[in-house]
C-alpha cells in the first residue's frame, strides 16, 4: 500500500512538472483500487485479532498497521491531489520556473521516504527509520524556502499562482509527514515504544 | 478528547479574529495535555485488546477508537497552526477585513462538528451522524469561496495574505474531515458496516 503510494506521486510529479494531463488522470484513476487495498489491509488486520487474539509484540504489530493504513490513505490522497491541481489547470502549467526544480525535489524526497517507510514496514528494520526523519528535515528545508520565494515582494506570477503552489507545498510536505508516521508506527510495533518516545 | 479539539479551536479561532496573542499561546500551551490525553486513550484500547480479548462490536469499537485517536489528533495539531499563524503574525492581524466573517462562520462550523462527533462518538447515536456530513457540506462552501476571493484579480492585499489565508482555509476544511471521520468511525463501530458504505 505504501508502495502504491509512493508510486502515485511519482506519477503525479511527473505529471506536474510536465504539464502532462493523462499521467494525471491515470493517477485519479487508480483511486478506487487504493481505497479497495485499504479495506482488504483492514479486514486482514480485523481478523487477525478476532481469530488469533495477539498478544506483545504481535497485538503491536496489528495496531500499528490500523494505524498506519491510516497515514498511507493520507498519501494517496495527497497524491491526488497533486493530481487533481494538475488537471484543473490544464494546458496552463502549474509551477512557473523558479520553482519547477524545488518541487522535482520535493517529489524525489517525498516519494524516496514512502519507498523507505514501505522498506521498514516490510523489513521491520529499526535503523533504517533513522533516515527517514533525516530526509524528512530536507523536505522543511525546501518546504520553507518556498515560502520565502512566495513572500518576496519581488514575486512576479500573481495570487492564484501562490495559492496553487502553497496548497502543493503542503501537500508534498504532509505526504513526508504520513511516510515518516508509518516508520515510526513499525518502530513502535518492533520495540513496544511510543512512536514519540523513541528518539528517531 | 474530541470535546479539547473544539475546544482548542474555539480558542484559537477567537485568537485569530480579535488578534489575541496569549490566547493563541494557551493554545499552543495546552498541547502536552491534549498529547498525554491520546497516549492514555491508546494503552486503554491496547489494554481492551489484550486483557478482554474483544469480539463483534466491542472489538470495532476498540479499533474505531484507535482510528479515531490518530483524526482528533490531527484535530488539535490544525487548532494548533491556527494559532502558531496568530503568534507569527502578531501585532498584525492575519485576516483583512473582507474575510473575517468567513473565518469566524468556518470556525463556528468546524467547532460545531467537533462537539456533535464527540456528542456522536459518547451517545452511540449514528442518526446524529447524518448532521455531520450537512454541516461539513456547508464546509465545503465556504472553503471554496475563499478561493474565488482569493483569485479575484482585484484582491488588493498581495501575496503574503493569501498565502496566510490560503493555508488557515485548509486548517478549517481539514479540522471539519477529520470530525466527519471520527463520527463515521463510530457508525461503524455501532453498525459493523465500513464507515464509506454508509450513506451518511
Amino acid at each position: 500500500m505504501c508502495t502504491h503510494a509512493a508510486g502515485s506521486l511519482q506519477n503525479a510529479t511527473a505529471a506536474l512538472l510536465e504539464g502532462r494531463d493523462r499521467l494525471a488522470a491515470q493517477v485519479i484513476g487508480r483511486e478506487r483500487e487504493l481505497e479497495a487495498l485499504r479495506a482488504q489491509i483492514e479486514d486482514l488486520a480485523r481478523d487477525a485479532l478476532l481469530f488469533h487474539q495477539p498478544v506483545a509484540g504481535d497485538l503491536r504489530a496489528v495496531v500499528s498497521t490500523i494505524r498506519s493504513a491510516g497515514d498511507i490513505d493520507r498519501m494517496n490522497r495527497l497524491a491526488l491531489h497533486v493530481a487533481e491541481a494538475v488537471q484543473r489547470r490544464h494546458p496552463r502549467s502549474v509551477l512557473p520556473s523558479e520553482v519547477r526544480d524545488d518541487f522535482a525535489e520535493m517529489g524525489r524526497l517525498a516519494v524516496a521516504l514512502a519507498v523507505k517507510a514501505a522498506e521498514v514496514v516490510r523489513t521491520r528494520n529499526v535503523i533504517r527509520a533513522v533516515e527517514l526523519d533525516r530526509d524528512d528535515d530536507a523536505m522543511d528545508v525546501l518546504h520553507r524556502r518556498m515560502f520565502e520565494v512566495l513572500m518576496d515582494p519581488a514575486w512576479p506570477h500573481g495570487v492564484p499562482t501562490a495559492v496553487d503552489i502553497t496548497l502543493l507545498a503542503r501537500y508534498y510536505e504532509r505526504f513526508a509527514d504520513h511516510a515518516v508516521a508509518v516508520a515510526r508506527e513499525t518502530v513502535y510495533a518492533v520495540t513496544g515504544h511510543e512512536p514519540d518516545a523513541v528518539p528517531i
